[in-house]
């Protein structure tokens, strides 16, 4: 697994936060090498098919939900998450991954995603193929993207 | 969502209980139309594209979990899941979304699907499209298949 998807996934997630929210945000270190990650409370999950086959996990705690939710809607302050917010955190998730499969494509391996699911609940994810995690720092929090791909 | 995808489906469960592990399974009262539904302790997540889009789940407690490994190994007992098990879970789960893509193919929509991840911890899905959900009765307990798919 290359470090050029690892960039993609930054460009990607830097790109979303100062385009949708004007919000900085940077990579922290990114790791790999894993087969198991910890879950934050929130993921949203990406299945990724072409030339490359696997995952896309977005996760984050559920106040920084909360915070994506109220910036989605326009800089609302969200207490509780409604179906209209689980939504919400479906499209930004959508943004999220759907950017990175974008990213990745331009480093010449045309990939596409399929439509998001949620998973609300502290657990952790499994692959055949090895993670790599690239936590984003931002002032709503960190967000983690997982990438695990395979050619195909 | 059609009620063809559904008996695809409990074909592709059944076939592999009584194929792979010379089981019986019978499917119990199926049900549609949530846009959330709670996992069981282990699901297998596995990402659907073609002329359907979405995802497949496969969920199932700790303790049939177990017993899947178990059977895929010859007939072991199995105390705890190191990772040579939760390999053979996402293979099952391959198995399971694998033959219900194979089957759903066979009623004239071509769908293919992504490398399984694993997700482990009690948790709850959700999705944009509304969940159809066969439960399988076998036993060696319930083995809940959700698919949410959408029309490319």
């Amino acid at each position: 697994m290359d470090v050029k998807y690892i960039n993609a996934v930054c460009r990607a997630t830097e790109g979303i936060f100062q385009d949708y929210f004007g919000l900085p945000s940077r990579p922290l270190a990114p790791y790999a090498g894993k087969f198991a990650v910890d879950s934050r409370q929130v993921s949203v999950i990406l299945g990724v098919h072409g030339q490359l086959r696997g995952q896309i996990i977005c996760s984050f705690e559920l106040e920084t939900a909360k915070k994506i939710i109220g910036l989605m809607m326009g800089g609302i302050i969200v207490e509780e998450i409604d179906d209209m917010g689980w939504s919400a955190i479906q499209e930004f998730g959508n943004w999220v991954a759907g950017t990175s499969a974008t990213e990745i494509s331009k480093e010449g391996v045309i990939v596409d995603v399929t439509p998001p699911v949620v998973n609300e609940g502290n657990s952790i994810f499994r692959s055949h193929n090895i993670f790599i995690s690239v936590p984003m720092q931002s002032e709503i929090g960190v967000i983690e993207i997982h990438i695990s791909l395979k050619k195909d």
